[in-house]
Parts: C-alpha cells; sequence; structure tokens
C-alpha cells in the first residue's frame, strides 16, 4: 500500500505534472514514436557486422562498429572498456542415426562444451523425458551412453518458463558426466517449431569429466522421441569440434550524454553487444543495443540536456557468462555509488507491458514514465536486466520495462534471430520508454537509494 | 451449360441417390474422419526412413518401407515398377560475404546443380532484383560475376505465386551463363521468413555453360539487398560441391484393391514417394503417400469391394523431373484406355477448398463426391497432378482436390518441411475425399471419357 500511495502522491507533485515538464515528456514520446532510431541502429549493426560471438574478430568489429555509431550519433566520452575472456568457437557438428531409422539430426554444440573424440562418438542413446528424471537417476548404468534429455518449454510473456527449461542446458552434462555418459544431447530450449537448434552457455561441474553436450531443433527431438516408441534401442553418431581458443579480447562499449549539473551522476541505460554465432543477433540483443544508443539519439536530436549523465553501454561477452557485466562492476566498483538507476533491454524488441521495480526510493519518478507510456506496475521486483545484475547486487538502483517474451524463445540463440523479425514501430515504442525513463531518472531530485544521506 | 445440366441431372439418378449408396458414402467418410490412417502413414514413413532424395540409398529403403506398409494394410498386387535416374548428391555448402561486411549466409544447391570448383568461386556480385531484369540484361557485362537473382513470391491458396517465382531457379543459371556468369544465388523461391533455403529441381539450357546455381534462404537475401543498399560492390565466397552419381536406382510402389467386376479397369491415386534431402518430405510428399494410401485402407477396414481396382501410387523420383510419373507412362502405355480416372495430392496435408476437373464425361461422379464433401467446383481445369501430367496428356481422365496451399510454399524444399507440421484431423479429411472419390469412380457407370464406344 505505502508503494502505491507514494505513486498517488507522485502524479500529484508540481515538479512531475507541470506543464513544462509534460511538454518536454510528450515531445521526446513523439519523436521516439515517429523516428527510426532504434530500429536502423539494429539494422545497421546486424547488417554491417552480422553475428558477433564474444571473443571473435566479429565481436571486434562490432566493438568498432559501435564506437562510430555512438560517435555519429552524438555520445560523447565514446571509449571500449576492454577485458579478457576464454575464447571457444563452434566447428563440425552432426548428429546421424545409426540405428534402427538412419538419418541426419539438426544439431548444434551449447557454448562452453568440449568436443567429441575427434570423428565423434557412436553410442546407444538413453532417453530421459525430462531433466528431473535424469537427475533421479541413480549412479552409474550410462557408462559410454549418448544421454537424450527432452522436456518441453512452456511459452509466458515474462520468460517464466526459461529458467527450469535451462536445467538441462546448464547442468545435463555433468549430471550425465556423474552417472557415467559419454556424451548428451538436449531437446533445444525453446518455444517454436522449426528445424533450428538454440545454442546457449552451458557449464561444468567442478569435479566431474567433462563430457560434450550439444541440442537438437525441435522437430528432431520429437523424431528422437517417436523413434523411442517403436524401438528400445536407438544408436545416434554425435560428431561436435568446438574448440576452447585460450584468452581472447571482449570490450564494453561506452557513450555518454554528460550532464549538466552532475555530470558525475550516471543514469545507465544498455544492451548487449555481443550474440551467439548461428543468427545475427537482431533480438537477441541488437534490439537493445537500437533501443538504448536510440534513446540517447532521441534525446541528442531534441536538444535536450540532463541533469545527469546518461550513460549508454552496450556489454560486450554476455552470452558466455554475463563476462561485460562483471568487468563492468569491477572497473566501476569505486563509483558505483554514483550510479543512480541502471537498466538493460535483453528481452527481444516487443514493447513492454508493465514496469519492474529495483529501487526503494524514488518510486515515484518510475512510476510517472510507466503512466505517461500506459504501463501498468508489475508485482515483481527486478535486478535490471542480466549485465546489470553484477552491480544491483552491489547496491545499484534498477528498473526494468518487462517486455513481452512470448515469442522471445521462438528465436532465441537460432539462426533465425535475423533483422525481419524486428517491428520497426515496435523498436520505437521501447526507444521512447527508454528515452523517458533516462531523461526523467537523470532530471530527478531523488538518487533511488534509502540510505540517502546516511 | 452443358456441364452444369449434367450435374443437375446426375443428382437425381437413382443409383447416386439410394439410400443404400448414401448409407456406403457416409460411411467412408465416417470412418476417415475419425480415423487416423493417413496421418500414421506419414508418421511412420518420415519417422522410420526420414528424407528420402531420388535415386539414394534412402529412397530405396522407402520403397521398401511402403511395401510393407502396402502389405500390412491389405492391398494387393503389391509391388515396385524400377527405373533408373541420372543420380545427384548435395555435399560442402558454404557462401560468406567477403566484403564489404564478412559473414556467412545459409545457402543450398539446387537440385541438379554442377559444383563450383574445388575451393568455391569467389568474385563480386552482379544484383538482379527481379528474373526479368536479368533477361532483359544485355549479353556479356557478367563475365566471372556471381549473379544474385531476387524477386519475391505471392503467397496464394492454389499455388499461382510458385510458376512466375520459380523461372529463376528453373533457369536462372542458364541465364547468367549465356551472360558470362560464373555462378549464381537465387532469394529462395518461397513465402516464408525463416533461415532455411529452400532447394529445388533447376535446368541447364543446351549449348550454354553449365554454372552452378544455389538459394539463399529468405532473411540472408534481405540482408544482401541491404549490403546493396549501402554499397555498390559486395563480394561473395560461394562454395557448393554437389556432384552427379550417375545411373542409380528409383521406383514406383504399387498395390491395389481388385476391382470385383471390372479389375482391368483402374482408378488410380496417388502421391510422390521421394523427397529433397534437407527436410523429412512430410508434407512434400509424405502426406500424399499418406492420403492415397489411408484412403485404401480405409474401405479395405470397412470391407468395401470396388468394382473396378483402386490402384495406390506412390512415384519414386518426382522431384528430379517427374521421372517416376513419365516411367509410368512408358511402362502403361498400352494399358493407359484402361485408367478410368487418375488423381493425386502433392499439395501438403491442407484440405481441399475446391474440386477441379479433368475429365469430359462423368463430371456428375465426381460433383457428387464434391457435394457429398462440401466442397464447391473451381473453374479451373486439371492435369490430376505433377506425376499423372504425361498420362493425362495422354487422354487419362483426371480430377483433383485442389488442397489450400497458401502456406505450403513457407516450408516446401526446406529442412523444416517435418512431421510437426501436419495437423492429423487435416490428414483425415484429405483421406475421407480421396477414399469416397475413389469408391465412387470405381463404381460409376462412366468411363470419363467422351470417346466411349467410338
Ligand atoms: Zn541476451
Ligand atoms: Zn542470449
Ligand atoms: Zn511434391
Ligand atoms: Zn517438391
Amino acid at each position: 500500500m505505502l508503494a502505491i500511495m507514494i505513486g498517488v502522491t507522485a502524479c500529484a507533485t508540481p515538479a512531475m505534472q507541470s506543464n513544462v515538464s509534460e511538454t518536454v515528456e510528450q515531445q521526446i514520446l513523439d519523436a521516439a514514436r515517429s523516428g527510426s532510431q532504434g530500429y536502423l541502429i539494429v539494422e545497421g549493426l546486424t547488417t554491417e557486422v552480422g553475428q558477433r560471438l564474444a571473443g571473435t574478430e566479429a565481436e571486434a568489429r562490432a566493438r568498432d562498429w559501435t564506437v562510430e555509431k555512438f560517435k555519429e550519433i552524438g555520445l560523447q566520452n565514446v571509449r571500449v572498456e576492454p577485458f579478457t575472456i576464454p575464447g571457444w568457437e563452434r566447428g563440425v557438428e552432426t548428429a546421424t542415426i545409426v540405428s534402427p531409422y538412419p538419418q541426419q539430426m539438426v544439431v548444434t554444440a551449447l557454448g562452453g562444451s568440449v568436443a567429441t573424440p575427434f570423428g565423434g562418438v557412436t553410442a546407444e542413446i538413453a532417453y530421459f523425458p525430462t531433466f528431473e528424471d535424469l537427475v533421479s537417476a541413480p549412479a552409474g548404468g550410462l557408462d559410454g551412453k549418448i544421454v537424450f534429455i527432452s522436456g518441453l518449454m512452456d511459452k509466458a510473456p515474462d520468460g517464466a518458463g526459461y529458467g527450469p527449461a535451462n536445467q538441462k542446458r546448464r547442468s545435463g552434462a555433468s549430471e550425465a558426466a556423474k552417472r557415467g555418459a559419454a556424451a548428451v544431447v538436449i531437446r533445444s530450449v525453446g518455444t517454436d517449431s522449426h528445424r533450428f537448434p538454440h545454442t546457449g552457455q552451458m557449464r561444468y561441474a567442478p569435479d566431474l569429466p567433462k563430457i560434450p553436450i550439444a541440442a537438437l531443433s525441435a522437430p528432431d527431438a520429437n523424431q528422437l522421441e517417436r523413434m523411442f516408441e517403436r524401438e528400445h534401442s536407438v544408436t545416434m553418431a554425435l560428431n561436435i569440434q568446438p574448440r576452447a581458443s585460450g584468452d581472447m579480447p571482449s570490450g564494453n562499449v561506452i557513450g555518454e550524454i554528460v550532464g549538466t549539473e552532475r555530470p558525475d551522476e550516471i543514469v545507465l541505460i544498455s544492451g548487449h553487444l555481443d550474440s551467439w554465432d548461428l543468427g545475427t543477433g537482431a533480438i537477441d540483443d541488437g534490439a537493445g543495443i537500437g533501443i538504448s544508443a536510440g534513446a540517447a539519439q532521441v534525446l541528442i536530436e531534441a536538444g535536450l540536456k540532463p541533469k545527469r549523465t546518461i550513460r549508454v553501454v552496450a556489454y560486450g561477452a554476455e552470452e558466455v557468462g554475463l563476462l561485460g557485466g562483471f568487468a563492468y562492476r569491477d572497473l566501476h566498483k569505486e563509483d558505483l555509488i554514483n550510479h543512480v538507476l541502471a537498466t538493460e533491454s535483453d528481452f527481444g524488441s516487443t514493447p513492454a507491458y508493465e514496469v519492474l521495480l529495483g529501487v526503494t526510493e524514488g518510486q515515484e519518478v518510475i512510476k510517472a514514465a510507466a503512466d505517461a507510456l500506459g504501463l501498468p506496475m508489475g508485482e515483481r521486483g527486478t535486478n535490471g536486466g542480466p549485465d546489470i545484475g553484477p552491480i544491483a547486487a552491489l547496491g545499484v538502483p534498477t528498473m526494468r520495462f518487462q517486455q513481452d517474451g512470448t515469442d522471445y524463445f521462438d528465436l532465441h540463440h537460432t539462426p533465425d534471430d535475423t533483422l525481419d523479425k524486428i517491428d520497426p514501430d515496435d523498436m520505437a515504442e521501447n526507444v521512447a520508454a527508454f528515452a523517458l525513463m533516462a531523461w526523467l531518472a537523470a532530471n530527478a531530485e531523488t538518487d533511488f537509494r534509502s540510505d540517502t544521506g546516511n
């Protein structure tokens, strides 16, 4: 109730409701909604760079591209904050049913997976309908087998199905290795029924053998399940040859609209620059780059000068473990107290349907933005987005526009994540939200922290 | 007007309107609509065989599978009519933009294409927005270039967009070779926006150099067009290594319900057994196999004995030039006069929205089937389907259930042509149509020919 009361009170404060303020706010919304700033940025990035896997020369080209773009749209203090990551690159990948029904399947290695032995591994498949079935299987008994973990993912606007479905991707290799398996194939973590595999990062538990793990497309996982309905024994030849490429460069690209009154205080808006290597990273997360940089562009083009600094961050190496987010945290550790609000767009290009709070004070400012955008406040809290998580954990206030991700996992981490999936009007609406929120936060009296003045 | 009068008259003939006849007709429709005969056949074929490219050992396994299935459902005289085709198999295929924006594209060789030189060809791209633009280009001027032919395909229930869009696939290589080009990439002939290329057979004109030709997915074609909006010069490295594999075996699989009174007279229902190699050939044309064999199965299970023979044909090697259809024509040349009606399903699994006539007499029988199914008669004529064309040209009467192909070319000839795209209820409705039509034609007095008794 307190939160609601604050919100109601906020709507009546003179600062928020003055005609001047309303005019500027409306000007921002109109400029964003009638413009193409965000769409043109994601179009440029996905066309002129394409895929940009973390640590590769393609990600380096993406940084160069972004530095140029940030300068071109008028951002100040444009720079790269470099860091080093463990490189990983994809190689050959094939999955062949040897018996009883010989045929090829569509497969892709999960990020971080080791390779199969050269030439691949051929073994009988042990089928587990769900990840839980594997976890509850006894120790041993899978010696030398290829484990197949299936299990469907539910669709939801907030992506609630992703966490549960993702357990097999994150932990499937080690759970299978613990029981003696030679390799793992999973049903892709996704909600589509197209013949695309979904990649994504996996993790090895310490002190267990590292075995290769790959994802089958949904139609291939269905096919394999039908084979098990017919036969008890199915043999697969799996050959994936990714390689760890040692220390490789990554980096966060930063640009700013320097504040006129409190330039040291930062409102941070962001997306991540790296993508998986299969698609061109349009919805994940070229959209987030376009939304955050496009929002800054709208303010610059309107000649608006925020009191605080608005900082745009294009994080590197998000996909492989939020490495850009952690690098930012480490480099800016001493300065995090000056970060007044931070957010990220990393859930595609569909507009928000609600606004989430990760602040204890100043909620009225965020609610004013939500009101102006016609968005309700959500019940859940937020840590601001994947790359914001590390600084949110150290006290940086956050908020998030909860974009509608109902269809996000149809495309997520597949070859089909391409520009044609993005609606320019959707991008404009997201840019409007980011521009308005950044503007209001940069000019608000509050610093969104409960310990202000302590 | 005459045709319409005949139809109206037919509805009043005692044979068609008797209660006994109506009961049998309804029994057939009910059995098909409540059954899964067709769906289970396409499920089995696509699961237990998978892709079955013409001339390969996979197509041979598909013939074996079909012989067993035909016997299992109770067809008589089950046999393979073998023939030989020029084999062709896919190899490595990559398309890389070298400059100005280095990246991989998704590409597939068109059926029948020659290979690039070993290691590929790297050349500047000459961009033609449409096939017509290429055809109207002057001789020469494309020396050593890779020609890119774009152009969109319209969606239509009857697939009317396919013919025009397909010109670049059929004739693009020779039109480009005529002007000195080294290779061709086309925008896939299809109506989707997924990152799947559409393969399909191409043709070389005699007396012109044979140059390699491949298809880009729609998102990649869009990407290439955006590159040309930005830069005048785009360079691609294209490497496709398909090979002609010499004379290879194919064959048509045949099974019958032998007629009780006129066993030498044939009502032919069919689909084609081969598929392209990228998907599992569910909609093209596992569905047609399921629909035609499933229709026969419905009649057999109901214990119905047709007066004429109902022949089910699973044609081989349709995709590579209707070779099964031509082989059937040649082998049965002397017997075509006894083929009273022939049809094929080769347009996916969606039910029909109209019925097309390729007969001059006996239209009332086909209209009676259409009436019972609630389908209107279409205006256009038909040759009965691709594999029926060769015998229709020699006078065999035909009809066709015009299935709704609005979305057919989203999946056609792509890796995404898999079983999950087929609705079992749709299959049942198609089976109902084929079973009823076969039954009525097999028991009709007419032989559907205008020259009867001459
Ligand atoms: Zn992301
Ligand atoms: Zn991602
Ligand atoms: Zn076909
Ligand atoms: Zn076809």
